[in-house]
């Protein structure tokens, strides 16, 4: 957003709802004047009522007329409710206008008070007008836009539970004990030449290595809040008969199953993207690396290891026939070959084209000690061994363990933070040890707040406030 | 939508506002249960309040939980605006919920719902239960649709007024002397062999000139209705060079100046679409008449024909070297030549590339008293002769004289109506003038109140409100 808005005080407007035809749409009117500038061009449908009598809270039914114009002509019944200062999402006096979701009566509706005197508002704005009356903090704004932009079950929770200030509340408890600690610091400067301690260094220690523990578990949690933001992409590697698109296509009408009940959420069900259980499985799809090997030159080969590469997971598909004829080091050598410099990628052998009966005789490869890639057995045509792959995939990345008061981490801002606040107490650490003298002790610890306090806002730059609310759509 | 849930009272849930991502979203929810289902999955942030004693019109801050599941986890914090019965858009007690716009919320919102009774609404289903609850009538209802269609302001005008019912109470007023002469009629029946007449034929006669003016008016008025609501078709005809891009593109700059001011438009812009004074132009490329002849096979001939004969008004572009090379009639020419079979269409030379000292000498051509053609003369590239050409364009379809209480049909169902009341009533005049006795008079009449009648839904049948119901978009 605009930097020089984050501070200004006016009326602003903006569509909440998302653009486009619908039954409704709503306005946002927010600022000092808004219910005045919104009554002066709203006319009940109840005789003398007028909005600045009106309660907060309350909907009121009437039409939308341009003032400024003679004819009075409505231009759209409405419902227009009000939130009085202190009781709306920015804090401040807002109006929302429910209109008819036409995209010429959203326009005609915000032109008409963008004439008289309103601004059009900045993507984020209203959010960051919450952020600056308190009604929120920095990492809970941020979470606003998370929710919305959430596409699962999991994302949302930590969205909605990071909103409510559950992050927040443990960033603020940890910063406050630095404090205490901090102003303790700073008297021992006051007191100058006199060598009080009043700051128990053994005590700061303890802390300091609590605080430390409790950073590394929310910088390890991002790797998940990172998979449920962003899904998990999987490359499929395997030649074209192996029956990678009868594998997709189960995966995929399972999923269509569940989706196409609800009208409109079919548009977000994008080929080769499929959400199990409330984590989105991205498919690459790749050329085989071993038929590339043969006769694609170096190009295409370089393109299918970069999919590889930027994957969590590989699922290199085979076929029974295949397996059965070769050796039976078979895996251990393609695994070799191929996955071995990968790290912290997991290598799954989906062997399909199985007939039932052989199915554990597959999955008995994978049993023979190695444990840098697993094996399962399929027939996608028949279905079978699919449910069991699923659960393969899952099984990395327990959503379904996550209990709701979990600390998830999902922003990359605030890994950077913590990450700070991490280096800063290691200094802080080692200053300590070798006995640095309080003042220089005492630039440390301030660092370490500083970094703490970007996450939650209490630290803040004008640059930061621009490029975190910039990431909002317009109208929140 | 489905005839079977045409006379159901259960309670329906739909997202009411726009598919996909916004800040905020709002899920409409209507039936006798209402309040109640979502009262048990709702927690006021109001301690003890419960949305079972809140006030018609308030909106109710809290969270939305699944009272299925045994966490109580929050799904979303949302507004609820409840609207007791009798009090709301359908008449029946309706919530509607404000949650945060992401399309993963709407749907979990949606689903938790559904899992407890609530059935999905079909498209127009809302609108059906307002008209079937007697909040307005079938013309009424059609104009909400058009409404959130509108993409102009004649067009928002127009669905408004007709919303407002300006349109059905004129069918009314006519419907209800039509009827008082009908009872009159059939009073005579009664009285069967006494050769009574107790309705002056006179009179009747009268009455009926006078609604077939009226019924006449409106159905003139279609074509300007039709113009508003779905746009101007114009035919751009001229070889490549004449200047036909740089053309759409000063006209497509101007139009883009004037909507880029708000967020959302932009995408409604279609290139070759341009709203001029209130009307939709849709320009359509075709390949020069001339130059097509001359090398391009039949079929592609016939094509550029086809788009001439579907467009109102044709532009004809030519190079002024090319016109002041040829003979004194070449316009005249071409005009009897390619144009002269079509009636009602507007045809427009436009004389592209002139400077400006020879303009009134080409426009002198068109006053040659040919009045079955316009020329103008242009330069695209310097933006010379823009503006007459737009006011040439414009001048047709005169938007701007049409007052606030004008009626102006823009449904082919009420044209439809209407040519049928106007064939009964005809019948009506020949069957007096036959002197054809009261019992087969007052058949004609019937059938004039029928067609009348299904105007505004008096008269209905299943069929047609599945029919007009089904052009909804789903949520309203």
């Amino acid at each position: 957003m605009d930097l020089r808005n984050l501070s200004k005080n006016d009326t602003i407007i903006a569509c909440a709802t998302s653009p486009g035809m619908g039954a409704i749409a709503v306005i946002r009117i927010s600022g000092p004047d808004s219910i005045e500038i919104v009554n002066k061009n709203f006319k009940s449908f109840i005789k003398n009522k007028s909005l600045l009598q009106a309660a907060s809270h309350t909907a009121n039914y009437g039409e939308i007329f341009d003032n400024l114009k003679k004819d009075n002509l409505a231009v759209d019944e409405v419902l227009a409710t009000l939130f009085h200062h202190g009781k709306s999402f920015t804090g401040e006096e807002t109006v929302e206008i429910s209109c008819h979701g036409s995209t010429y009566v959203v326009k005609a509706i915000i032109d008409l008070f963008l004439k008289q005197g309103v601004r059009l508002a900045d993507p984020g704005e209203f959010t960051m007008r919450a952020y600056r009356n308190g009604k929120f903090d920095l990492a809970q704004a941020e979470a606003v836009a998370d929710l919305i932009h959430s596409s699962n079950a999991a994302g949302a929770n930590i969205a909605l539970n990071q909103m409510r200030g559950g992050f927040s509340n443990k960033i603020e408890d940890v910063r406050e004990e630095l404090i205490k600690f901090a102003s303790l610091m700073e008297l021992e400067l006051d007191f100058g030449e006199e060598d009080v301690e009043f700051a128990d260094r053994t005590q700061f220690i303890a802390l300091i290595n609590k605080i430390q523990e409790l950073i590394t578990q929310l910088i390890q949690s991002f790797e998940l809040g990172n998979v449920i933001k962003n899904g998990v992409p999987v490359a499929i590697v395997g030649e074209p008969n192996v029956g990678k698109s009868t594998l997709l296509n189960t995966l995929l009408n399972d999923d269509r199953a569940i989706v196409s009940d609800i009208a409109g959420t079919t548009r977000d069900v994008i080929e080769d993207n499929i959400n199990i259980q409330g984590i989105d499985f991205r498919f690459i799809d790749t050329a085989g690396i071993r038929e590339t090997t043969d006769y694609v030159e170096g190009k295409g080969i370089e393109k299918t290891f970069q999919k590889i590469e930027s994957s969590k997971v590989v699922l290199h598909l085979l076929e029974a026939s295949q397996v059965k004829n070769s050796s039976s080091t078979l895996l251990a050598e393609i695994h070799q070959k191929e996955y071995a410099k990968y790290t912290g990628k997991k290598i799954v052998f989906v062997i399909n084209k199985c007939d039932l009966s052989s199915f554990s005789e597959f999955e008995n490869m994978g049993k023979s000690g190695n444990e840098a890639y697993e094996v399962i057995a399929i027939s996608a045509k028949e279905n079978s061994g699919v449910e069991q792959l699923i659960e393969k995939l899952t099984s990395s990345f327990k959503i379904g363990e996550i209990s709701p008061d979990d600390i998830i981490i999902t922003n990359a801002r605030h890994v950077q933070a913590l990450t700070e606040t991490q280096t800063n107490l290691n200094n802080t650490l080692q200053a300590m040890e070798t006995g640095i003298p309080g003042d220089l002790l005492a630039i440390d610890i301030r660092a370490a707040l500083y970094s703490l306090g970007t996450i939650t806002g209490h630290v803040t730059t004008d640059d930061l406030l621009g490029f975190i609310f910039s990431k909002f759509c317009i109208g929140k």
